[in-house]
């Protein structure tokens, strides 16, 4: 399954760290590419791509201007748009369906989203319709797409690997 | 189960919204405290009381400056402490045991954590060996603990409701 994450609403400085968390959350649990709309921060893209270097794997950081024009392109392609939103289907209900897909676009907005994401989404998708973070629901969506399978992922050219403990880190080069 | 968890490592600004997102996270994913170690964010507080205030529920925030201690603590009085590190032991060979369990301090740090961390944990438990976030960690882990239930959590005196939908947003007032 191809999966692509389309970040919103990022707002400069303040939301750096979060969009990282959003990246970094977007490559552990198996998507291939994270898109920021409006916005392009060096900084998040360089501890993407050091984090790249150090634990393998391919995964894009790209931006755009017209993320609209992205979501419609992406479904007339043939994938599915899924945006995860605290007003949505629980993600308990869809999951199943969700899992025949090839091609699934998540858009993760911030505070705000703007009403067309609701429109033009295959799936408005709640995980829990408490309020809390868009990192969390990405990570609880992905977790629950893949059924915890993400732990088996290969991330290719890795120069680390880290091998689960009790206490403690064991960390071996490779 | 009586769910507390524990917040390290916030480094000061930087880490404001990183930290109320974590408070967030525990909120909505059923825990019913917050501490704080070494720091204390009026800011984060407001932001958690603001939503508690409108979506309801007892989450508290609460600080301390002695974590160890708090720690050592809670295992004495017989709860155990579940520390998520990218390094621990994969959250779904240990997920059933921890079900057993009646009172659970997670532990989430930022980056860099202290060493005793790892000691005097009952359990490091890992979401993916891979780095991304601890707000994910903390996310995916209630989660699988709750097995989806946390959608069903009920807040007391919330101000508003949301009726799970399709497209846009349904909202109503109780």
């Amino acid at each position: 399954m191809e999966i692509v994450v389309l970040r919103l609403g990022h707002r400069l400085s303040r939301d750096k760290r979060v969009s990282t968390h959003v990246a970094l959350v977007a490559r552990a649990f198996g998507a291939k590419e994270i898109i920021f709309a409006n916005i392009y921060e060096k900084e998040i893209e360089e501890r993407v791509k050091r984090v790249c270097e150090i634990f393998g794997g391919k995964f894009q950081v790209n931006s755009t201007e017209k993320p609209r024009e992205l979501v419609l392109e992406w479904r007339k392609k043939g994938g599915v748009v899924v945006h995860l939103t605290m007003y949505g289907v629980p993600l308990l209900e869809k999951v199943n369906e969700l899992r025949e897909e090839k091609k699934i676009m998540v858009v993760v907005g911030a505070e705000k989203v703007p009403g067309w994401v609701y429109e033009v989404s295959d799936y408005n998708i709640s995980v829990t319709n408490q309020p809390h973070s868009e990192i969390a629901a990405l990570a609880v969506f992905l977790d629950r797409l893949f059924d915890g399978r993400e732990i088996y992922f290969k991330y290719p050219n890795a120069k680390v690997k880290i091998l689960p403990s009790e206490k403690g880190k064991k960390v071996i080069a490779i």
